[in-house]
């Protein structure tokens, strides 16, 4: 495989998660952090003006702006739509620019610890999970994989390595000292990891991986007129990653009743209760617990 | 002292807070939770448009818009300066419809637990405060005095009786099956106590009761441009209402120094790392702990 000359670090795509966007203010002003002899680092606050707002985006999610349709499609206008299109030309346009891995920072309410999220089972970026996952326990691995490339509406689609870090539960808005500190270190362990990847030093591996396959999304209980009429079950708030079985409770409704999980077999709930997701209709992410060989 | 009359319960006075504006929607399909038979007892879900965002406010922080000033100045008219009129129309004008009581309904990112905060000294409002942290220790007793009723921006100006209660730690945006729970009993037992108020039977006291007295505010600790360089130390996040003694960190910049607490005495922080404060240059508020005799 081709050595990796430019890595894009990227804060702030959501403008109220504040750890990716200070942590990019943190390496612009001490850019021997993330310094590396064989590839070049550069940083990139994505959503400016939503940050500047303290809100996620200012007209349209910008982590859903990056379609490849979307990307070529001229009457496309919002703010959103057009800093997607200038972050495709600073990282992903042909030539010295292009950036060959990207990493974008994110942070979650729902208790996701330090979650790297695939868009792909790139070889190198499998890898790269096992290593982090067995470097640190606190790190999960959550695979979004898409039909195609031209599906795929994040950030992340831009370049076929790196992934997303999802760190949380923290409170959109806030910086937590902790999972700053957290983020921090598991950037300098990719920037470290792919340094020996570039001198053909890969740390040595285990050969599995424990992944955490996305199957479907659930919503809230809803009256007809689209309005929730109940809420994350006590007893399943912040499991994510733990498993959830037929017949558990996932939701309790406004007058005290418990809503039970009615699928067929075992799942693994991640991103519950997550805020930025109840305009999107989304009370959980189920996966599919696996473990794969590399 | 005079009987009450009518109860008025606001909740969605900052948008984003969901606790209070859900419980109001719950209280609003189910009236029987909150009717008592001495009083009659309404329900205002405060700022709409800006819940319908899910944010804390549309143009201006309605729960800085009541001073008695600017209810009368009829220059201001942003969505948030006419809302306010329009709630002092509705629970302050004379006449049947004014409140005797008002309870106020927010939450924050801190862990403020179950907090009561007085606007003023009225003996009855003491004598409540001391009884419900007495049925309950997640119960704390805030007091934010003002001069006078005229400098007061908050909702609660509105009356001298009532209080505004704020429950944490909960990211703004979300629901929460615990604190939503506890706080629907703490309005049941505010409610249960006035019913027993109007029927000349007070629940017995303890005859002292813990305040915690408002101080200051602390910043974050900011470069001459006004960007913050530092967050709240790991020691300290989460600690609210603990002591905070000359010496003991408060803050850690990005570049990992400790900053620590200067002043001369103990102080009790409070609302520390609060997601809506970061705007207002605060990052935590200070407050002097006293046993008072009621």
């Amino acid at each position: 495989m081709k050595q990796i000359n430019r890595v894009a670090i990227v804060g702030g795509t959501h403008g109220n998660e504040f750890t990716g966007a200070y942590l990019i203010q943190k390496f612009a002003q001490f850019p021997n952090l993330i310094t590396r002899s064989s590839f070049e680092t550069v940083t990139l606050l994505a959503n400016p003006h939503a940050f500047a707002a303290g809100r996620r985006y200012v007209e349209k999610d910008l982590n859903r702006c990056f379609l490849k349709q979307d990307l070529q499609d001229s009457t496309l206008k919002t703010y959103e739509e057009l800093q997607a299109k200038l972050i495709q030309d600073t990282l992903a346009s042909n030539g010295d620019k292009q950036a060959d891995f990207i990493l974008d920072l994110h942070s979650s309410t729902a208790n996701m610890g330090l979650t790297m999220i695939l868009v792909n089972s790139h070889p190198l970026n499998l890898k790269l999970a096992a290593y982090l996952s067995q470097v640190n326990p606190f790190v999960k691995i959550y695979r979004c994989s898409f039909k195609s490339v031209a599906e795929n509406p994040f950030v992340n689609s831009l370049c076929e390595l790196g992934f997303a870090i999802e760190v949380g539960p923290i409170a959109q808005g806030i910086l937590k000292a902790t999972l700053f500190q957290q983020t921090q270190e598991l950037v300098h362990t990719v920037l470290d990891y792919l340094e020996q990847f570039n001198q053909g030093e890969i740390p040595s591996n285990k050969e599995t991986l424990i992944l955490y396959d996305h199957l479907s999304v659930v919503d809230y209980p809803k009256n007809p007129d689209g309005t929730i009429f109940g809420m994350i079950h006590p007893e399943l708030q912040d499991k994510d990653y733990q498993a959830l079985n037929p017949g558990d409770p996932i939701f309790i409704t406004f007058n005290d009743k418990t809503i039970v999980y009615e699928g067929t077999s075992t799942v693994w709930p991640i991103f519950i209760n997550e805020a930025a997701y109840y305009e999107k209709g989304i009370a959980m992410c189920l996966t599919q617990r696996q473990q794969i060989n590399i």
